[in-house]
């Protein structure tokens, strides 16, 4: 079984987009054992286009095209399927309503011209869409064609709600398909070498050849690494035991590290705890400037844990919000152990919260001194039991630094939640 | 004069890489004038890679072919190379010469299979890498191909000091070589057909059909539309005034949506209009949950003008820090017109700053009643002559209603600043 993808889009070949659609597709494709063969980018050129669909339907099982369906004069890839499979643009009643609706919740008035958004070649039948434009799905000779819109977001929605459900249901009887599934675990606040060492070689996780295979690899990013399992087999049932297994044995050997065995966030896996604990949360921040309570209240009834965020960029708020010490900043300076230890326990001691966390470091470009460079952040940690702060040391790059100092000030919380030690 | 991509590698093809080298070799090649028209992306299979060169390389005028170079079992590119232009691979004394004083540096012994890292094709040039492999020249009938590692490093570094030299240097006098370029704008608060409307049609904005051609094109994606203007003419003069002449019939038609000419984001427009008023700000954040304060504090310099953020979760923080009446809580609710306003003004009052800014709303999943729905949120501003809040309706999604919705409340403080009326 195979599949091809085609990604329409000027903004692909001038290089002001990246094709990060063709990737997800690629690994949702995998995922349900229809491996893409070819992915082609064309223009929004009818000519190219319609060659593109000459060349790619008939040769692969699944055909899947992105870009081109909104409203606009550039938005081709409709009028160019309808012609590739001689096939009459109609209004579909269902969809036109369903643009209707979109521009009213939204109370405003809806344009013309997007009444040929709920236009779809005669042949196909529209996939439900949450943005104005549907899929349109085309079945014929044994062979799947379908159109999704650009928008990652819709493209995505579309793949997971309609498409992917209906490749499965259609090729469940196929045997040249192969299973392959995996699952990602995520550490953080530990080096891929050591991380390596401590998880061990591969070939101790391997199971059983003859009807499966498993492959471990390390992917790091930003003082995180992914550890991924992926499994080949002749059916899901053994896929799934042998991916169990696999991971079972990461856990036992690397599972204080790991903070996620299912792609959820750090955020999320935290929530968990507080709330089972009924714990609540308060965050005093300065070079992370909102990301930790922004990260924090990602999660949905975040609300039932997390109480308020303070973000003291100046000294006064941090004196007068915060209640750090006049004399504490004076002799230590913003960035010191004992401002950020003061920090989170006045994020705590403020809201009545049982626990405050707390960041204050040198983000960059400026503000760096001597002793004090570019990069370093204080975490601080207060319940009622223990104040403390420890001191890390980043890179040069202002966005990364508030995103990696963010992470390890909840990986901190999370740790000191579990009893894990802070250091490796 | 155009040109073509071939991107090898399995990688590519299972969606564990995105083809970042793609979009980074089409930019370039539209700067020197040979836009690129396809991009295909094969897997390394040799039959797959010989098609692909086969159905491109006689057709444009520049092909390259990124990936597969490597020492590996998997790297088959060279090989099709010399299969398809039936030429032999020759060991390249200087790339050998090259290879091993690289693993001399690196005080490591050269294992045997970076030997055949030095062979390349007898027809073609070895273009020096920093890396082992080099890249690999073919100029033939006119027309050029070049085969460049997979490694985004080293693929950079021989298109830069190597191949684009030598395309700008063969094509100088090619008659029908053109000039492409580009700029966006991004606009926020419109939706994409209502923006459509307003900028008028393509042909409008095209100038000079006979020594130039100017394409418009809307890129939306989460409530912003991007307008991309696109210029191609016969020299970089006349494509300079184009591009300027159709940017001045945006601005004079749809200027005050635009808060971008520079691809520069939204929360630096701001910091720049408010660092030259001399203005500070606070923000007081509920649904946004620190992501206002989280994307002003992105932008370096920003506690020149950025005081102090307050996420007031709870209730009770919206009444001890921000001032906001209990009787206001109680009369309309924490998701209102008053409460907004009042929160917005207790971030000003309380910091001292010149303006504040907050945000009220329901992100979802839970947390709807009958009058109010997820997606709604109300946005205050406060500065000393004027408080008022405004609602706006968005999506069922928690992480895009905090993205749009801090979007929206930056752009309401933009449209204020700059005396833009806030409704289109």
């Amino acid at each position: 079984m195979n599949s091809a993808i085609i990604s329409i889009g000027d903004e692909l070949l001038i290089g002001q987009v990246i094709n990060t659609n063709a990737s997800y597709l690629s690994a949702k494709l995998l995922e349900i054992g229809i491996p893409v063969e070819k992915i082609i980018t064309l223009p929004d050129d009818e000519k190219e286009i319609l060659n593109g669909f000459k060349s790619v339907f008939p040769k692969y099982d699944v055909t899947i095209v992105t870009g081109g369906l909104g409203p606009t004069h550039d938005d081709i890839t409709k009028t160019c399927i309808a012609k590739y499979f001689k096939s009459k643009l109609v209004i579909d009643e269902k969809v036109l309503r369903h643009v209707r609706l979109i521009f009213k919740r939204r109370r405003m008035p809806m344009p013309e011209t997007n009444n040929e958004q709920a236009m779809i070649p005669a042949i196909a039948a529209a996939l439900p869409n949450t943005g104005t434009a549907p899929g349109i799905l085309i079945d014929k000779s044994g062979k799947v064609f379908c159109a999704l819109p650009g928008v990652p977001r819709e493209m995505v929605h579309i793949m997971e709600s309609s498409l992917l459900p209906y490749l499965v249901k259609k090729y469940k009887t196929r045997k040249d398909r192969r299973v392959i599934i995996h699952r990602t675990l995520h550490t953080i606040g530990i080096s891929e070498s050591l991380l390596y060492e401590k998880a061990g070689n591969i070939n101790e996780i391997e199971i059983n050849k003859k009807t499966s295979e498993v492959k471990l690899a390390f992917l790091p990013s930003n003082y995180e690494t992914r550890l991924r399992v992926l499994v080949t087999a002749i059916d899901i049932k053994t896929a799934q035991k042998e991916l169990n297994s696999a991971i079972e044995k990461l856990k036992s050997r690397v599972g204080k590290y790991i903070y996620s065995y299912d792609e959820s966030p750090l955020p999320k896996a935290i929530g968990g705890i507080l709330r089972k604990k009924k714990l609540t949360l308060s965050v005093a921040e300065s070079c992370t400037g909102g990301l930790i309570a922004s990260k924090i209240t990602d999660i949905p009834g975040s609300s039932d844990y997390f109480l308020e965020g303070i973000i003291s960029y100046s000294n006064e708020a941090k004196i007068k919000i915060l209640d750090v010490k006049e004399e504490t900043l004076k002799a230590y300076g913003a960035v010191s152990k004992q401002t950020a230890i003061e920090m989170a326990e006045g994020a705590r001691k403020r809201s009545g919260a049982d626990i405050g966390i707390s960041t204050t470091g040198i983000a960059g470009p400026a503000g760096a001194s001597k002793n004090k460079p570019v990069g370093l952040v204080w975490i601080g940690y207060s319940d009622k039991n223990i104040s403390f702060a420890k001191d890390f040391y980043f890179t040069k790059d202002r966005l990364r630094n508030k995103e990696v100092m963010s992470k390890m000030a909840l990986e901190i919380l999370r740790r000191k939640l579990l009893s894990i030690t802070i250091d490796n």
